[in-house]
């Protein structure tokens, strides 16, 4: 940690995941100067750093710039605009790229990073908001030796496992949206196979324990169905977020040339559910959308 | 296991499953008959059992009748046919009904063994053909508790899990189905995420190893991508198992008049695999199908 507490890093972002990844950056001893859209996140980051009013500010003289928002458009925009960060750092930093994007975008972004100077990290994170906080992120990266060499106090300060992918930009980058379009595809499957066993008049606590014990079982239908249980479907992750990556999946496989029905067919059921008003609510809602359609009841909240 | 050695039990099945259950039930000291239109199967059985000609004669006088055909029409042509193994078994026997099948078609099959004074355990089973000759397999049954207790020596010997899920026949049929529609979609998204990982030029071992540390993990990804990595489709479970487990699927959800669109893309994708000649090859052949359709390398037998 003695290299770390030299560097100084901008975090750009401080929404779910940018807050507590500033936070561990903070607790890792690095010097954390960081900007968000919302002045109130800005100022609730003030006891481990500086919360300034720009994201120019945020990059000025850094070693890192950690750039934590939503997607392509908002990284590009807050790098390589005429005020983009990235020429405020210092000449030879780098960036530490974290927003789930298309591979070709984050290629296309990197390139225009490395004519300034600076260095790019293809870097997609995962693991939700508490290990975000918590340091225990997994991220999935690619880049040069060099710039994981570099960046490795940042990287460690904010996860727990650290994928070193490639050397080239855009591996990262698919690596995460492989990740998501299998993600998405369960999220939709545990839906669509609770609701019809709610239709089926099945004990839908029994469904959950004979499912994950067998065959069927999936991460996502472990972490999702208990939502449905609950009848808790405020958003720990919401339907938005889906239709944001399998979008993205969709566009990949038109440029790629590959055809992905089942990825198109779930984009489709969280596009239903974005349609039917539930778009901000968390993502298992796509079994109350089936559930609503069929008149079927799901349980209430407790 | 006292008890069980006075029972005797027909088997009527030896196919990759119902070889290794009868196996299990002799060797739970069950007094084992068994029959298969197989004649190799049916000799290969005489070493713990009696191999019959006839179903019929595996059903003569037992106690239980383990029915591990393919389907319903199989079910109810061995059980209820003019000369249907039903009718010779004691009077007061029960079938335990292995074949996976549509709730509706368990409810009807069940009742006709029911009016001839004998009893019916809608009994499907999982776990594949290493857990049947194990005694290892898990049972999702419903039926009444008279039933489940008469059943219990039998059931004992060939599961390592008995869920009891409700006293009506047909419950234990749709978990099952749940469970099938589950892993149907898991594996077609497994081989669409991975033959499309193969288009992006990704290191495939790479992503088994990010994936099955990720949300983005399944039951079905972590079993059948290596066969995938192996090149290996010979078949573990073939395509022709899931074009018809989601054609089941497919038919309850237009009986339910309940959409479900992901299951119904997933039916497709098998669908295509089997037009493609592969309906007897691993259902990972499903990546094989895409890779082929898009020109994409895949990983050759080692």
């Amino acid at each position: 940690m003695s290299d770390a507490a030299k560097l100084s890093v901008g975090v750009i972002g401080l929404g779910s995941m940018g807050m507590g990844m500033a936070r561990s950056l903070a607790r890792g001893g690095l010097n954390l100067k960081a900007y968000y859209v919302n002045p109130k996140a800005v100022a609730a980051i003030s006891d481990v750093g500086k919360g300034v009013s720009d994201h120019r500010e945020a990059a000025r003289d850094c070693d890192i710039l950690v750039c934590a928002v939503v997607n392509a458009k908002q990284t590009r925009d807050v790098l390589l605009s005429a005020k983009g960060a990235v020429h405020a750092m210092k000449k030879d930093g780098f960036v530490i790229s974290c927003a789930t994007m298309a591979p070709d975008e984050g290629r296309a972004i990197g390139a225009l990073v490395h004519e300034t100077g600076r260095f790019y990290l293809d870097a997609p994170i995962s693991g939700g908001p508490t290990k975000a906080a918590s340091g225990q992120m997994t991220i999935m990266a690619s880049g040069t030796e060099d710039a994981f060499t570099r960046a490795r106090p940042a990287l460690e300060a904010m996860a727990a496992k650290i994928y070193e992918l490639g050397l080239e930009i855009g591996i990262g980058a698919s690596f995460k949206m492989i990740n998501q379009f299998l993600a998405g595809v369960h999220i939709a499957a545990a839906c669509e196979a609770t609701s019809f066993a709610a239709k089926l008049v099945l004990d839908l606590h029994k469904v959950f324990e004979v499912i994950t014990a067998s065959a069927g079982n999936s991460w996502m239908f472990e972490n999702r169905v208990p939502h449905i249980l609950d009848g808790d479907y405020s958003p720990k992750s919401a339907v938005s977020i889906f239709t944001k990556d399998l979008g993205i999946i969709s566009d990949m496989g038109r440029s790629e040339k590959f055809p992905l029905s089942l990825s198109a067919a779930a984009l489709q059921m969280f596009l239903m559910t974005a349609a039917a008003g539930m778009e901000r609510y968390d993502d298992a809602s796509v079994a109350r959308l089936l559930a609503n359609i069929a008149g079927v009841k799901l349980p209430e909240p407790k």
